[in-house]
């Protein structure tokens, strides 16, 4: 499949409403990979994953030749869905000095005491960088909507806290992405959509392998109980955030070669999309570049 | 050769002076290579740089499940001597998520108005974490000592600027490592030694190159015209701030593949040094694992 196609099946369109059932969350047994078994696709999607990291390498060679576009690429999910094994996969062929990721833990009193958009701001990557979101802003509308109690350490101005202030903080962020988007920042959102079902099994394998219990935080068995809760968030911020210039691409996540194949495919695929060439080199800079020549062959 | 090898041939004994010239920048010639072709030494080197990045992948791994050490690896040299060359292939196979990249260019007005060490600490890596410094600090008693009309910037009280000036700026430098060093930092300081005739080689192909031009600047020629000034920079810099807690390895730089295959060794058995294991589980948490388990499997 080509990459824009895939691109194009997980985006969520930007106006339509994104309901949680309408999409999978296994690929596996998708039309065009049915005749193949369980290790020959796994196989194929590594050789398949490998073959974008290259590309994706290309591409942020130029995004940093040419310094002018930046990218921020943020990841939601639930927990256990596969962020870290995400980013450790698909980003580590990055060349480091163009790339960060930035994790969003419980934030601090200083930070507490700003604007909600204040603590990611200082992350966003600069010209020519990929920046990695491991959560995000989004938490604000997630988490926070979860558990109201967190907005009362937020002390904000009084006033409601009813459908319009998560309508308002919405729309802060559809402002913050498009301004973003304005000055150059190429933004990609990526909700990795893992069932129920799966979570549980990779937490009793995080429960049960001696390797795997420092995964496992008491916290992850307290949220699963408000999973319809988070569901419900998810739906409700990701239909209103899903704009043109910053769409959300829901990718099934019950199978981790599915997803990293579909990650590597977009990220790649949208930044080769903005069209970068090798910098040209402006005539007078030419010959600026002839006389040091000169001058150092002389030496 | 045994990585400790390596790493014992390339550090500056700490109390002994550091003279450039009893360095080599060349070490394709050094005895256990010498019966080897250029293409078989670079194919070695490479195979080697490759086992070695496997072994700090897996150092990686283990410095953030401890998250109790942090590293910081700072890369000095001259222009051209291949800096951004070595982070890309030596640090490409890291997990991004736990290593971080810091360039340092013309400190801002900001910066100015504060202490020189100031700009360099907010990047210091957290625990668990892999900093890599793209130039550092150093530069404060390197380009800032070569060029004291930039000392005239940083606005400092009226003083002596004399010898005892760069003394005490040393000082305070090494009481930062040490203290960085008490608090779990390991830190390692590579200067890349590169010889005078091989930068022009490599600023004349960036200059007859055109994929090359982007990377030359005309204040790379005006910096050369400096090179001894440098060169002694360098060498008191190097003198005073070997210290036990923060040697300096001197790498010779004028072949790519030796540079890299030294660094790769360096960083990947110093790190392994440390002696971590996987995190123990303590018994009151194997119990509350095991609740967990429990609960999960009912449901």
């Amino acid at each position: 499949m080509k990459r824009a196609k895939i691109a194009h099946l997980f985006r969520i369109e930007p106006g339509t409403r994104f309901r949680s059932k309408d999409h999978p969350t296994d690929y596996s047994d998708a039309q065009p990979l049915r005749h193949l078994s369980g290790a020959e696709l796994k196989e194929r999607a590594r050789d398949y994953v490998q073959r974008n990291l290259e590309k994706l390498s290309r591409a942020q060679e130029l995004l940093y030749a040419n310094d002018v576009y930046s990218v921020l690429i943020l990841f939601q999910a639930m927990d256990a869905a596969g962020k870290d094994g995400m980013i450790k996969h698909v980003m580590s062929g990055l060349n480091p000095q163009g790339c960060q990721v930035a994790s969003f833990k419980v934030p601090s009193a200083e930070e507490l005491d700003h604007n909600f958009l204040w603590r990611y701001q200082r992350h966003l990557p600069e010209r020519g960088r990929i920046g990695i979101f491991n959560r995000s802003y989004y938490e604000e509308v997630l988490v926070v909507r979860v558990h109201p109690e967190l907005l009362e350490r937020q002390k904000l101005p009084p006033g409601s806290r009813g459908k319009g202030f998560w309508k308002e903080r919405y729309e802060d962020i559809n402002a913050l992405e498009r301004h973003l988007a304005r000055n150059g920042t190429l933004i990609l959102k990526f909700f990795l959509h893992l069932s129920k079902e799966e979570q549980k099994k990779r937490f009793l394998e995080r429960l049960t392998k001696p390797e795997k219990h420092w995964k496992f935080s008491a916290a992850d068995l307290a949220e699963r109980a408000y999973w319809d809760d988070y569901r419900k968030a998810y739906e409700a911020a990701i239909t209103a955030t899903s704009t043109p210039w910053a769409p959300w691409y829901v990718i099934p996540a019950d199978h981790k070669w599915v997803a990293r194949a579909a990650v590597s495919a977009i990220v790649s695929h949208e930044i080769e999309a903005l069209g970068l060439k090798p910098p040209q080199i402006p005539p007078a800079r030419l010959k600026e570049l002839e006389a040091a020549r000169r001058k150092l062959a002389r030496e």
